[in-house]
C-alpha cells in the first residue's frame, strides 16, 4: 500500500501503521504519511485505474491505509462489509435560485448503507482492524457512528460495543440497537462518552475503537467524499465547500483529498475556499474562529443538531487554520435556522437530511444573503445524514389536510384549503 | 421508444400512450406494449450499451415507456429528477447458514433517495407525466409512495398532492410533509384512499396520480429491479426471488423483467420461481393461494406491515397466476415474525428493513424451514424499504446498557451483563 507510517502532526514523529493515535513525544494526533511514487505519473492512466474500480469507496483503495482493500462489493458481505460511497453529486438549481447563488451542487451522502457518511470512515477503519487482527469493534458515537458501527460489524460478523450519551434521539438509539450490538448508555454528553471510551481503549487490547485507537486510518475515510466530488465535477475541483463541523475531522480531511489529488496532478488549480458550520449550541470551532483565536475554548452543548454536538472538538484548532487559510471561513446557525434549513433543502432538492444538513445548508444560507459568495462561484454543500433520523425536528414544521373519504370533502377542505 | 402502445392485459385491445390505465372495453389493466426489435440481436453490443449508462434506472432506458430519458443523475436535479435505482445486491452468507441454505443474495432497495423501490416507479412515472404535459403529481400511499413522490416533485419543481390513510406511521408522514407537499390525511384505510384517489384523478385533467392514471408507466420501473439483479449476478438468472406482495404488482413486474430480458437473449435459462411474501394480518394473495383460488377476497388490513396493507390487491390474480406456473408460492407471516424478520436481517447483514422486508425475510424463514428451498438453489431476498421508516416495530427488542461514564461502571454493568 502507498501509506507508510503514521506521523505526528505536531512534531512529525514517526511510528508504524498500528492502532495507534497519539504521539508519544508531543500528545500530538497521528495522520498516516503516503509514498504514492509508486503510482507514476500518467494522470490519464491513473483517472482510468479509478474510474475502472467498484461503485464504492474501494475505487479510491490506492490512497487509503489498507493491506489488502476489499474487491468488489456484493460479492460476500462477511468479508467486505457494507458499501460505503460513491453517493450522488447533484446540481441544485432551484436551490441555488432561491439563494441567489450562480451554481450549487449537493453532496448527499445520505446514500450510503446507515444513510451517513460515517460508513465511509467505519469502512476503513473496520477492515484495518481485521488486518491487525482486532476481534471487537467499539465506538463512541452521537448517533450516525453508533448506527455505522453496529451495522458494519453485523455485516462482517463481528461483535460489538457501542457508547452513546443517554439523551441520544430515540431513532439513533432504534437504529442501532437493530443490529444486535451490545448498547452502552453512558449518563453525560458526547465528550464524557469519549473520554470513557479512551479509558476503555486501554484496557480492552482485542477492541478496535474505530474513532480512538483506529482513528487515524478512521479519519482518512473523509477524503474519499473530496475525491468523489472532484471525480464528479469532471476531474476539477469546486470554487467552495461548505461543511459541518463536529470534531472537525471531516472538514479537514476533505480539503486534505482535494490537496492530495492536486499534489498528484490529478487536479489542477486552486484549492476551494472551506467554509465550516456549526450549531450555535454547539460552536466551539465558530466562536474561536470569530474571536480569532487559534485554540477552541470547550462548551456544554445545546442543540437539536447532537450529530454535530462535540463540545470539545478534537481538530478544532486545524480546522480554524484551514477556514481561514483557504480563504473560507466559520459560521454558527440557531436551532430555528436549522429547521429552516432542513425544510429548504427539503423543498427545494426533494432531499431530507438530518439536523447536521439543517446546519450545513442554513450556513449556505448566510453566506450568501452576506454576500461572501460570488456570482460565478461553484460551491458544493456537503449533506452528510438522513432526516429519517432527526425527524423531531420537523415536526410541526408543515400542516396537513384531515378529510373523510369523499370527493366533496376533498373540494372543500383540500382544494379550498390550497386556494387560500 | 421502444413502447409502442397501451394494451389491455384481458382482452388485448390497444390504446395510445397516453395517461389510460383502464381498458374501454372490459376494464381490464393496460400495461406496456413493447416492439424491441430496433435494438438488434446482438446481445454483447447490448449489454456493453446498459453498462455504459448511468448508475441508476436510466440504464434501462431501451426497455422503459419514455419518449425522452432523463441523461446522467447529478446535471440538474430540476430537470432528471433524483437518481433513483442501481442499489446493491449483496451475497449474505451469515444469513444463509442461519437459514441452512445455500447462496441467499439480498437487494437493497434502501440504497433509493428516499429510501424504499418507490423511487423507481415514481421516477418513470413522474418523466411521463412531464413528457404528457401534466403539471402536478399526486398519489395515493400506504407510505413509501408518499415520501417518493413529495421528494420527486420537489426535485423536480412540480406542486403536489400526497394522499394517505390518516393512521400512517407518523416517521412516514414526517418524511412526507418536509418535502412542501400538499399532504391529505383520509379518515380511512389505504383502499378508500385508493378509490378517493381513483375519482379526484377523474376530475383533474392535469394532475398526474402516479398510481392511478400513470399506473402503467409507473409499473414498468418494477422491472428494473429485475434487470438489475441479472445485471449484478452477471447476466445470469437467479433460481428463486422473494418478494414481497401489496398491489401484487412490484411481484409481477420483477418476473417480467426476467422474462423479457430472456426473450431478448440478455438471459438464459429457466425463470426464477417466485415466492410471494403477505403480512397474515393483510395477506389476500395468501389466503387465495392456499385456497385454490384464482381471484383475492378483499380483507380489511391489520398488520404492522402498513406499506403492504392493501385490503384490495389489483393485481391479486396474476401474482396468484404467477406464483403457480413459475413453481414458487405465496405465503404470510405474523407480526411477531415480521419483527423477527427484520432483527434476523440487521444481525446477519447488517441491513434495516422496514417491516415489509420484515414480511419477506420471515417468508424466506419459513421456506427455508419447511425444506421447500434446495441446496444448491440462488435465492434472491427482495428488500423494499428502510427499519428507519418503520423505528415502532423494534421498539423493545433489543436491550441497552445504561451506566455512567467511568469505567468501574462500564466494568461492573456491561462486561458483567455481556458474561451473563
Amino acid at each position: 500500500m502507498s501509506a507508510t507510517e503514521l506521523k505526528c502532526r505536531e512534531c512529525a514523529a514517526r511510528y508504524p501503521l498500528e492502532a495507534r493515535y497519539v504521539c508519544e513525544q508531543c500528545f500530538g494526533p497521528l495522520e498516516i504519511a503516503y509514498d504514492h511514487s509508486a503510482l507514476g505519473d500518467d494522470v490519464s492512466a491513473l483517472r482510468r485505474r479509478i474510474q475502472a474500480g467498484p461503485q464504492n469507496i474501494w475505487r479510491y483503495s490506492d490512497f487509503l491505509p489498507l493491506d489488502a482493500p476489499p474487491g468488489p462489493s456484493g460479492r460476500n458481505s462477511s468479508r467486505v462489509g457494507l458499501p460505503a460511497g460513491c453517493t450522488p453529486l447533484i446540481r441544485a438549481d432551484r436551490l441555488a435560485e432561491r439563494l441567489g447563488l450562480g451554481e450549487v451542487w449537493v453532496k448527499n451522502d445520505t446514500h450510503n448503507p446507515t444513510h451517513s457518511f460515517k460508513d465511509r470512515v467505519v469502512a476503513i477503519a473496520s477492515q484495518r482492524a481485521r488486518e491487525l487482527g482486532f476481534d471487537t469493534l467499539a465506538c463512541a458515537s452521537t448517533g450516525n457512528l453508533a448506527n455505522a458501527v453496529a451495522a458494519q460489524a453485523a455485516a462482517l460478523g463481528m461483535p460489538s460495543y457501542v457508547f452513546i450519551p443517554a439523551d441520544l434521539e430515540e431513532q439513533k438509539i432504534l437504529a442501532t440497537g437493530v443490529y444486535g450490538t451490545h448498547l452502552v448508555k453512558v449518563a453525560g454528553n458526547y465528550d464524557d462518552v469519549n473520554r470513557l471510551c479512551t479509558e476503555v481503549s486501554g484496557e480492552r487490547e482485542n477492541w478496535a475503537f474505530v474513532n480512538v485507537n483506529m482513528r487515524p486510518y478512521y479519519a482518512e475515510g473523509s477524503k474519499t467524499v473530496a475525491y468523489e466530488i472532484a471525480e464528479q465535477l469532471g476531474w476539477t475541483l469546486p470554487d467552495r465547500c461548505v461543511v459541518p463541523i463536529a470534531s472537525g475531522s471531516l472538514f479537514t480531511k476533505i480539503a486534505k483529498g482535494f490537496s492530495e489529488w492536486t499534489e498528484l496532478g490529478l487536479l489542477d488549480g486552486d484549492q476551494p475556499k472551506m467554509n465550516g458550520a456549526q450549531a450555535l449550541g454547539c460552536s466551539p470551532v465558530a466562536a474561536a474562529y470569530e474571536a480569532g483565536a487559534d485554540v477552541c475554548r470547550p462548551v456544554k452543548p445545546d442543540t437539536i443538531a447532537k450529530s454535530l454536538a462535540i463540545g470539545n472538538p478534537a481538530d478544532g484548532p486545524y480546522a480554524l487554520e484551514l477556514a481561514r487559510e483557504s480563504g473560507g471561513g466559520i459560521d454558527s446557525v440557531t436551532d430555528d435556522e436549522i429547521r429552516a434549513g432542513i425544510r429548504l433543502l427539503a423543498e427545494t432538492t426533494g432531499i431530507f437530511t438530518e439536523t447536521a444538513g439543517g446546519v450545513t445548508t442554513a450556513t449556505l444560507a448566510k453566506l450568501a444573503e452576506r454576500g461572501d459568495i460570488g456570482a460565478d462561484e461553484r460551491v458544493v454543500l456537503v449533506i452528510t445524514g438522513d432526516g429519517l433520523k432527526t425527524l423531531d425536528a420537523v415536526r410541526g414544521t408543515f400542516e396537513a389536510y384531515e378529510i373523510t373519504p369523499s370527493f366533496d370533502d376533498f373540494e372543500a377542505t383540500v382544494e379550498q384549503g390550497a386556494r387560500i
